[in-house]
């Protein structure tokens, strides 16, 4: 009758709760705001300084003066303060705490939108604004709201070309951009624990895309072996026939290759429909699928051949990059013709490494396709990485069906 | 009695020729700029489609709307009219152009000052502005007056730890930034030879910086050997006794590492005496030192360690960063801390990827410290690879010797 979310926070749905916070993390664009906010309040002494991390991946490396002058200061006040500091190049912030930093059962506040991101690992994770994470810094913790929960259950598995970014795409557009407005999506059923803990990430990563307050999985088996990795020890969880608000059935193997079209993330069409539509650039990346695995079943589409339209792909850490590296993915990719950008959100904010001009149209692993995010004028579609590499092949969507 | 710039140019020292280009390439910034010329002119028929090269190296990927519009312009520009185009993650124009595509004793024209660079191979390269270069698609020629020469006599070897940059900064500093203003440095002497083809670049490169017309070495065994990976045949060249207007004679024993300090090329210290200097930034790359050999004795510097300051590698081509990554060069670099970067010229000309700040002191491999160019209120020292990964590991500049 206890939902995760429920359990996690220790109360009821629609109750509201004071709860220490296990991690808080932002990175260089929020990070500079929440000091600009700890200043004002007098610059008080940190609660938890381990507890707090910072870790630049928005504008990584720095793109102007200023931009280089704000990360200084930012720079200087984690060194001072003994929190924990992750510089340019480390990765995207949710990525660099999934690599062994967050575990389940822990509350993890981020100074960003996709800190949803975390509830893959059985934690209750979630985004607030700069202020309430200058709150967090000084009080080590914050007020939540339990969230209702909807049950996404999921059977079957995934046909062969179909990813879990179709899922997160497919799941976006059946529930609409605010059709999960501040509940807690929990991924269950038969399939959710054949869900590889890189695919909980992106599912979990786009529940804020349907307005969600979190998405979650329950630490399993696949947690705990992901988690070792890492030489962290994982409790695991058994959802205890949690009372759901809202329940969606997806069969996996319902699922098709999809795109969400400009300029609404929940605007999603079959590849098939789109077939043929051309594009001027190509991005893999982000903290939806900038990881290894990601870049991986790009390379094995792209390997060997020659993209015909700019491909950017950006790891979203240190370490996917060093594995695609050593595991030659990386030369399989820039071979192929591909640009591989620094660890970090690239060009997915429209900050700068591949910005897209008036009138040109994008294909992305991103998480996003407002208007402008990308690039004054630019239209994006999303996709999953073997969609966005089978259309880097031919410079137009294309099915990855077709090529694999 | 003839210099090799009269012999490739065919007319004596003085004098003025009109000369066919054999290659003429420009970048990102300056091609845009030879297209607005061109289409003022009323966008005649280009001369020789198969001799203009475009690559994109200068801001690249695009670091805002604008930047991708007028990328898009040129490229669509190069698409139409049958140049020969290279992208986004190509690399520098002039590491591009020195894989295999200049030959001894060719008229190499470039839109940028350091196409000097090419006269490593025995060509005579270089740079004009971008309505110059309009000049050339359309006629397929340019005007030249014959370059005066200055003989830089090399001889013996250089000590362990001090680089072919370290004699490069030496140079400018002996001739001063405008001590070989339009004349042509001829590097010869017993210790010519044994200059491997990435340190001719690197020594042909800064030659502008003396305010040089362009630098060159003879074609020897050594341009036999490299131009051989790219399977390009060489006619070696041999010094005629030249007459020179000035002489330099450089024992390479007597070199020892060395930085530009703030904000002159051509006013250098040695490292012994600038050690301990605070860094805040270091970058390795550009068309001076961004060449796998470059990254590689990084690399045998910062294995198994870990920078301490924020460490920027940029490889100067495709090619570079593909033998980085699989020669385990890019993996040594990136587990040390690096961050690195796409193929271009990254941060050199401070329009994106690591700008510095107001007050902010960097340490790079480029050719250029002027004040404001990589950040506006920021300082900058040059230096050679091994100094700079030297430097990283303490956060310093520190001697090369100490640590090699």
């Amino acid at each position: 009758m206890v939902t995760l979310s429920e359990k996690i926070l220790g109360a009821k749905a629609g109750t509201y709760v004071d709860r220490q916070v296990d991690r808080a993390f932002c990175h260089d664009g929020t990070g500079i705001q929440a000091k600009l906010v700890f200043d004002r309040i007098g610059s008080p002494k940190l609660a938890d300084p381990a507890s707090i991390y910072v870790i630049y991946d928005h504008i990584s490396p720095a793109n102007n003066s200023q931009t280089a002058e704000l990360q200084a200061e930012l720079r200087d006040f984690s060194h001072k303060n003994g929190v924990n500091f992750m510089d340019i190049g480390s990765g995207i912030c949710h990525q660099v705490m999934a690599e062994g930093l967050v575990h389940p059962g822990e509350v993890v506040i981020g100074a960003d939108s996709h800190s949803c991101t975390l509830g893959a690992l059985g934690a209750f994770a979630t985004g607030v604004g700069a202020s309430d994470m200058a709150g967090i810094w000084i009080s080590g913790e914050t007020w939540l709201r339990i969230p209702d929960s909807i049950g996404i259950h999921l059977s079957d598995v995934l046909p062969a070309g179909v990813e879990w970014k179709d899922l997160a795409l497919s799941y976006v557009s059946l529930l609409g951009m605010d059709g999960a407005t501040y509940a807690a999506l929990e991924f269950v059923g038969e399939a959710a624990q054949s869900v590889p803990m890189e695919g909980r990430l992106t599912l979990c990563n786009m529940a804020v895309e349907a307005g969600a307050k979190t998405g979650l999985f329950y630490a399993d088996q696949e947690t705990a072996r992901y988690l070792a990795l890492y030489h962290a020890p994982v409790d695991t969880q058994v959802p205890e026939n949690p009372s759901y608000v809202r329940e969606c059935f997806i069969s996996l193997l319902d699922l098709e290759p999809v795109c969400a079209v400009p300029h609404r993330v929940d605007t999603v069409e079959p590849v098939t429909k789109l077939a043929g539509t051309p594009v001027d650039q190509i991005f893999i990346g982000t903290c939806t699928n900038g990881r290894f695995e990601d870049l991986k079943r790009a390379a094995e589409i792209l390997k060997g051949h020659r993209v015909s339209v700019r491909t950017i792909v950006v790891p979203a850490s240190e370490g996917d990059y060093l594995k695609a590296i050593r595991t030659g993915v990386a030369a399989d990719l820039i071979q192929a013709g591909c640009v591989m950008g620094p660890p970090g959100c690239g060009p997915c904010l429209g900050a700068h490494m591949g910005v897209l001009g008036e009138g040109e149209v994008g294909l992305s692993t991103a998480n996003r396709n407002f208007k402008n995010r990308m690039g004054v004028g630019a239209s994006y579609y999303l996709c999953s990485p073997s969609t966005a590499a089978a259309s880097a092949l031919s410079g137009e969507i294309a099915d990855p069906r077709e090529v694999i």
